[in-house]
């Protein structure tokens, strides 16, 4: 049996980015960048008004603050004609400044008549109001860099500047199995022996949260419906979570079917609570995560082995625990890493009662799992212990 | 023109919890629960098996350790007969202890022959490997309080006590409309006087990260088709968001339009930068937020106003600006409250350059907003801002 930190870097070393694809901007949201992107145009593309007003060349104040308004110009447009000396043109917020002028004066600080205006700004120097073509990037310029997950923020910046495709790693592909005899679907009338299935549901919100889809599937203790179903899953998708029968009883069918499959098991059981039989395996080109049935153990699970694979597999980085101040007293057993689930807060951490692995009520009241080391036995306010946050 | 915490009164006091809805509990991920959700059965619905070992009566074991196997029971079955004076039933993980036994000894502390089983765990006790019934929740227990948003953690606890479906508050139908004859979308060829539109795709991830869907319409600088669009769509969403046109210019016809049709208008003008000509409205039930055109102002409106609004109509609350010390110098006018892109970390946050509102390359580098008030002017390493997580 490995330690924690021993299934940690097998995983590591086994799981790489997925290969890179190009797709529409608003497709990449949450996706890794995997080429930089560079600018195609200035940006403004061209020297535009900052405001409502009046373009007119600054030179031309020394003479008078009078000026004819000879032309309009609107956002979208352009103006084609030649400024004179003490000419104007009538400007609309973003629209290009005429070629000859330099300057835009706010309409509120103007007096205005049929053809003329009257700049009674002063304050006004040269170039105000105009924001300058290429002032939030230039041509060529890198606009983001390869590794930056794409937020709401860089799809805006990279619209702006007239981008609308972009090269990213794709994510994994995931498909869910659960297994066991005793499960039944939640509505359903509870029948002896039977308990509700909780897992799937789970497990697939988990997986929505981080934007992913996933497929969903149940399958009983039979090892020939399980070889079947890695078979053909293992074909087609990234990654395969399977809950229950992970363990070495006689109705734990998971490495089994793996091994007559021909997988490849790179580890099964951890030094750890909960999830002490989890299973790390490739089938094909899938990687395989064999997860304990308990709910709260898959969860543990889930949260630590399996969300830092899939980020590493769309380019993120492996997830770094965080630092947080115990608050309250815990004892364990020494030679297993507990994860335990835990509340925190303003740099304290509060491990919750209720830890067994097949107790979900404090999982639906925790916002981190606290990780307490294989050797160490007692926890007493003030240690500082790692934390997850969920 | 009103200041920011005018604004954000008006729209609390305007803006409702939609009404509430039921749904299948994997669609509730993300919403608010309406109504306290209590347990329809204890869980675990039956005493059950921790491990795979054997079930026999604890007392028995003062006579001997030794024990006839009589039967076997796996999870999903029951066994139905009756326990004799050391007599012990095979059990696996999660299967229905027999009616008679209280203990199970896991497989690895006992010695086990054809038909009978030594018990050789010196530490175990009355109970041992038992999951006792209701030991996660009793029938009729509140399960979960109305107010919590649903995540995967609740989703697991819920479907394990068989709940299938939960009472939620409605998500607001999101209706985005982009507005200026100056906008092209990204990927075409740049023309004179044009830039390339970015707030769709901008407002759309925005959402898409709050789990929200959006329709997305574009509409040139017309009074006309402005009124037209407004008038359907206020019929059929909950909130309308408006980029463009917002402003008091020729070609601003979102106040016009509005005003023409009957809109309540609430306010229009904040005395904040950037954002100053933001609009909030009613139009039949659609509430109206009008947004600057340029993007990095149309995006510090959305994360002020809109994202909260959204918040509290799907049963949120507004969400609290944090706290942070600056890290450098910024100076500003007297007379708007400033929200500047900046980058929080380890309590510290530093105001970025570029807060331009047609900017957006800060934008892309901020994971915050800090809020810089209306009165003050300078701002100094040590002070203490308000800052709203990005």
């Amino acid at each position: 049996m490995i330690s924690v930190p021993e299934a940690f870097d097998i995983i590591k070393q086994q799981v790489n980015k997925l290969p890179c694809h190009t797709v529409a901007l608003p497709q990449a949201f949450n996706c890794v960048l995997a080429k930089p992107v560079f600018a195609l145009y200035d940006t403004p593309p061209f020297n535009n008004s900052a405001m409502d007003g009046y373009a007119f060349r600054f030179a031309d104040l020394q003479y008078s603050p009078n000026f004819s308004v000879i032309g309009s110009v609107s956002a979208g447009s352009t103006f084609n004609g030649t400024l004179m000396k003490n000419e104007a043109v009538r400007i609309f917020t973003g629209a290009c400044i005429p070629v000859d002028a330099d300057t835009v004066v706010m309409q509120e600080k103007t007096i205005q008549n049929t053809h003329t205006v009257t700049v009674t700004d002063e304050e006004i120097t040269l170039g105000s109001n105009v924001r300058l073509k290429g002032s939030q990037n230039k041509v060529n310029e890198m606009l983001v860099r390869a590794g930056n997950s794409i937020n709401e923020m860089i799809i805006g910046y990279l619209a702006s500047a007239g981008i609308d495709k972009v090269t990213v790693y794709q994510k994994p592909s995931v498909c869910i199995i659960t297994t066991g005899t005793e499960l039944i679907m939640p509505g359903l009338p509870l029948q002896p022996g039977k308990i509700f299935e909780s897992n799937s549901w789970m497990l697939n919100a988990a997986l929505n949260k981080m934007f992913m889809q996933t497929q969903l599937y149940a399958c009983d203790d039979s090892m020939q419906h399980l070889s079947n179903l890695l078979a053909a899953k293992a074909t087609e998708t990234d990654v395969i979570i399977i809950t229950g029968g992970v363990s070495v009883g006689d109705y734990d069918f998971v490495a089994p079917a793996l091994k007559q499959l021909g997988a490849q098991i790179f580890f099964h059981k951890v030094k750890q609570k909960p999830g002490k039989p989890l299973l790390f395996a490739k089938l094909n080109n899938a990687f395989i995560f064999g997860l304990p049935g308990n709910p709260a153990s898959a969860l543990s699970c889930f949260y630590n082995y399996v969300k830092p694979a899939l980020h590493l597999m769309q380019g993120m980085v492996w997830p770094m625990y965080q630092t947080a101040l115990l608050q309250n007293t815990f004892q364990k057993k020494e030679g297993l890493t507990h994860f335990v689930k835990s509340v925190c807060n303003n740099g304290g951490v509060t491990i919750l009662n209720g830890q067994e692995s097949y107790l979900l009520n404090s999982f639906a009241a925790a916002n981190c799992m606290a990780v307490l080391p294989e050797t160490a036995t007692h926890f007493e306010p003030g240690m500082t212990l790692e934390v997850l946050p969920l």
